[in-house]
């Protein structure tokens, strides 16, 4: 089959439509917008945001088709060679900020350059950032991330599930993200069709994979210090888009419609000098037992 | 008069002192914290931290005496044949985040590498970013800012000025961070006693810029509509200090203690979906009247 951009076009226009639809069901109190924006160029791009709902406090599903003059070094750091061509990209990306501190934010995205017949690429993938983690909802997210790569090999779980590790971290706090997930870019393994068919098996597993931890955590009683542990917790993920992370920065610098760029920041957060959580607590929990990665298929 | 950083060092030090004893008794409910942090090397850094104060919601003046043995690219754009040279850093910096809306944030910060007796610079500054800004305050911290650059060359003040204007721009906003002030970098004019004494005359006028509008403004009645503007272009200064800010890039890519590195920021922000200013309005002002480069001393 020849590599043919329509089709995962249609994969990701879909993907957010069932995303959305799901989880405004789930949220049942606030809807997505919908906005289509479309160019002359042929680029289409599809922002959607939910907002102050009553479990989701601010997310963001967005589709886009794009097509450039010459592809940004930063689009295809194992690839320069390609670095100036034309090309076209379709991507999706999403995030998505609970209301409620048990119920972890979670991220995932999947993107697909064409250059031309011989040069393409899949990359993408999800992750997972907890407040208060409970090992099961953990254990569950890495074993549908592990579902969904394992009939593409037997060790692509565990190379994406490091590359995850690795993309989110914050080197200036010597602190992972989250819990990680999958991440993986360059992607050509097995020809276009089976790449095409592992990067559609990533994105059926992100309702799976986040769904039954938004639905058996959502209702959890919480309090003040619970919620200021979340907004604190929050300002790590605002200095990783913002300082670190390479889709953010690329849009920052090329001039992308900004709204859309930053749609992923926190609604709400909050920094505190020099704090450190109490020697015990369930805030220490997170630092100590699901930050540092580690195995979560077998756990010791 | 040889080049010699301990004066240098001394002034920095003693103006820490004062701008935290000053803000301190215009507060009356919190104080700074002190830490002194000495190492092997020489170097001395004190972070001095106010926090939930009546009027200042957070506020750090940071000194630091720094020992390197490779000055880094980034601190001499303008003398790259430095780079790579054993150096000594002098620094003060500070910033304010107020408790009320209608007193703006301020930010300063002032500096001094010495590589050896013929390559040295000063640099450093002051900015203001007002929410609600009155026209009179404004104008009255720019005469502050001409009156400290006038005594050393009647264009210093406009070009320090045009300097901060280009500086503390967020272009993927087209937006500048607040109504500028000065900056300057790589400064030598007039040698080194000069220079100095520019610096000094900068640091001198630091709270008699800021105090009056701070004196004049904490007791302005606000409500839930002027905090909420607040929070949301708080969200501005974090993206200038993650995304844009030289030190701050500087400080988290090279392991600086990052409490220090980042205790500018704002103690709470928030981030809104495609938010735009009711036309007319108050916050609209802000962006109309204020953000957009114009002369505070020649009012049109």
């Amino acid at each position: 089959m020849s590599v043919d951009i329509q089709p995962v076009r249609d994969y990701f226009f879909q993907l957010q439509t069932d995303i959305c639809d799901r989880l405004t069901a789930i949220d049942g109190g606030a809807e997505f917008s919908i906005e289509d924006i479309h160019q002359e160029t042929g680029a289409h791009s599809r922002p959607r945001v939910i907002d102050q709902g009553t479990h989701i406090e601010r997310g963001a599903v967005q589709y886009s088709y794009s097509l450039g003059d010459s592809l940004p070094p930063a689009a295809t750091a194992r690839n320069p060679e390609l670095s100036g061509k034309g090309f076209q990209a379709a991507a999706i990306s999403m995030i998505m900020h609970p209301r409620n501190p048990y119920v972890p934010t979670f991220h995932a995205n999947l993107r697909f350059f064409l250059v031309d017949q011989s040069h393409w690429y899949f990359g993408g993938g999800f992750d997972l950032t907890p407040y208060y983690p409970f090992q099961e909802d953990v254990v569950h997210w890495h074993q549908c991330a592990k579902r969904a790569c394992d009939p593409f090999g037997a060790d692509v779980y565990s190379t994406l599930k490091k590359q995850c590790d690795d993309y989110f971290y914050l080197a200036h706090r010597n602190e992972a993200r989250g819990v990680g997930g999958v991440f993986f870019d360059d992607w050509i393994e097995g020809g276009f069709d089976r790449s095409f068919e592992m990067t559609k098996s990533i994105g059926d597993n992100i309702l799976p994979a986040y769904v039954p931890i938004l639905e058996k955590r959502k209702d959890t009683p919480f309090g003040e210090r619970e919620e200021e542990f979340m907004l604190y917790r929050r300002g790590r993920y605002a200095e990783f888009n913002l300082a670190i992370d390479r889709g953010t920065r690329y849009g920052l610098q090329t001039g992308r419609r900004i709204e859309s760029v930053l749609a992923s920041m926190p609604p709400r957060a909050i920094w505190k000098y020099n704090w450190q959580p109490e020697p015990g607590s369930a805030e220490a929990k997170l630092y100590e037992d699901y930050l540092p990665a580690r195995d979560w298929i077998n756990l010791d």
